[in-house]
């Protein structure tokens, strides 16, 4: 049979990382973006897990609202208002199943075939594919060292057809790295409100800050309805539970939650009681403090591992959190080639074109984790991608 | 800020069961589908998800692959296979986030606004509501006694454009209550490869059988790659942990895979643990006839309670399985009117209508559930109904 699949999905694939992730099995993966396994609150989840199928099973098992969990509602638009200074008596918030449903929520109830979609470039390739399938025109914004270039953002906006989100990462963006000001978060704002079109802000990183000072989220300006905000436990407390958040104007919170029902009728409710219990009953910013341990000293070790090995390869700027260090391999040297050789020699690191509008266009950028191997493999791999360049 | 949705999503209305049951705190949950809290199995439930936490707890928490947990794979392929019958060697399998996934990854492949997907009239409003989301074109066939209409199927694939699915529920249909025969099933097979459409057949009751005979999967006739077979634990486990299944053409897979990715990267690994275990170490055919006793002594209870309370308003047919009881009001009494009466007198039903194509059109129908109301309020749910019915 000949099947005949919808326009947007039609040549869409994979995502170039979790394809590499899945054939790397032996390989250092300085490709992947796993948090760190012993960032997990193990012990605390094991115990608010018993404790909630001994105390309430059913609720734990039975069918739930779309909303999500009303404690956790509740609990999550308190945490947004006094940590994150963001929501007013206009928002509303619902559970997702992770950051990643916000992207898909929001492209089934906005993308309409050929609507365009302005993002960064690079970004996270989980998004872009989101819109992507939906048939949206991905229109793409280069990014600074200080955050998407506002001059870039206002042309598209000027030029661009049909335009419904501008999509950023502000914090530690994925794949760049880098953390958009303070001056250019406003400049979106008041571009957006000028422009008619939404905001998706999407912060999975924010709480992991390693250095420097943390900067206002955009929806913290929103007095117009016009940014919707993106929340994830995945790097705070575990990725394999998917639980996420939207904050947004009630009006989309509406639309977002019927699509959330013909997704996935709601978030799985054991998942749903470990984030409730977890912020209720644990000490959150501990937590926060001992994780951003964790990445600051695996980030220095990556960043001077590379300084030592790769100093004469390429250039980069230190992150100041996040997951990722993007860096510009030097001219002539091969991207992909190099990529191909690092993943033949035993370290896996992503080719930076994956994160690009136009996959095909020459780029000489990657992307490297520091979260998910150990680090001793740090050490290992990064030593590997320094052979494999002097081998150039 | 004005908001401009997209065009399938603008005039979608959120489930008006969901909102029923949302504000009907106090009456009698007579319009629910949720199964029975007592066929949960919950001491296995505790059991398994303490070891996994034990044993694995960065296997439970880390980020997993978007076609589901590797060993749950296999071991559904296999129950695929030796249970119901289904699956060859071109097809392959993922796991979900609940069946409802399923109506939503074929959306997100297969419609394009304004293509038709083919549906029995009644159907499951979460499907309806999800395909309508993507701009479908809805098309209803009648369903009889014995299922689908295919004289009525057969003129829509011969009138209806762009067709791209024909969706079923085979068994213990929501809401009619009806098993298609086994001709009908083999005469829908033959009309989805004459034609060149899929069949997405959704198989959430099949293990719910109270009476009667099982009657082959349409899947199980499939040598030509047209039929898409959704399973689903909502109700044989537990609906709150959001684990069903795929199975379909390895093309189709490969593109539902892709879908997924971008809807919520995976299945929560906890949920497909819990699965996984209970397959495998728990006793599936002893749970499985533990609760169909259940659904058989509360079908049998609500039937009865009918037959004394409402024999003289309304005719239905006592289902084989299943969760629901469809009801065709007598000539002469208003179905809404009814319907807000008895809401308001203490008992919820769903009125028809929410199951038709067109819900504004007249229908004399409504559907009780009988799984979610415990035994005493289903005899006391019922009396109210009666009480409203000889009140009219």
């Amino acid at each position: 049979m000949q099947y005949n699949f919808a326009a947007g999905v039609s040549s869409l694939k994979p995502s170039i990382i979790r394809e590499i992730l899945k054939s790397s099995g032996n390989t250092i993966p300085l490709a992947a973006g796993n948090p760190a396994p012993d960032a997990f609150p193990v012990d605390d989840i094991k115990k608010i897990v018993n404790e909630v199928l001994e105390t309430s099973p059913i609720l734990a098992l039975q069918y739930g609202i779309s909303e999500g969990y009303g404690p956790l509602v509740e609990t999550l638009t308190e945490l947004a208002k006094n940590r994150y200074g963001i929501g007013s008596e206009n928002d509303g918030l619902i559970v997702v199943s992770g950051a990643q449903q916000v992207m898909s929520l929001m492209s089934q109830c906005f993308i309409n075939y050929g609507d365009t979609v302005l993002c960064e470039e690079p970004s996270f390739i989980g998004a872009l594919n989101c819109f992507r399938s939906y048939g949206a025109n991905l229109s793409g914004v280069p990014v600074d060292a200080d955050g998407m270039n506002i001059a870039a953002l206002e042309e598209k906006l000027k030029t661009e057809k049909n335009v419904k989100f501008i999509y950023t990462i502000p914090n530690f963006q994925n794949p760049a790295g880098v953390t958009m000001s303070l001056e250019k978060r406003k400049a979106v704002y008041e571009l957006a409100k000028k422009y008619g079109v939404l905001v998706l802000e999407d912060n999975p990183y924010g709480d992991l800050r390693i250095a420097g000072e943390p900067v206002p989220a955009i929806k913290s300006f929103d007095e117009e309805g016009v940014v919707v905000y993106s929340g994830s436990f995945s790097k705070i407390v575990a990725p394999g539970i998917r639980v996420g958040y939207v904050l947004a104007p009630k009006e989309v919170i509406a639309k977002l939650t019927v699509a959330k029902q013909t997704q996935d009728v709601h978030t799985p409710l054991i998942s749903q009681l470990v984030v409730y219990k977890w912020l209720t009953e644990c000490d959150f910013e501990a937590h926060i403090a001992k994780i951003c341990e964790i990445y600051k000293r695996k980030c220095n070790l990556l960043c001077d591992c590379v300084d030592k090995e790769l100093g004469d390869f390429l250039t980069y700027n230190r992150p100041e959190g996040g997951l990722f260090v993007w860096a510009k391999l030097n001219d002539g040297i091969d991207m992909l080639d190099f990529c191909r050789k690092c993943s033949a020699a035993g370290a896996s690191v992503v080719p930076g074109n994956a994160f690009m509008v136009d996959g095909d266009a020459e780029c000489s950028y990657i992307r490297l984790n520091f979260s998910t191997p150990s680090d001793e493999d740090i050490v290992k791999g990064v030593k590997i991608l320094g052979d494999v360049a002097r081998s150039l």
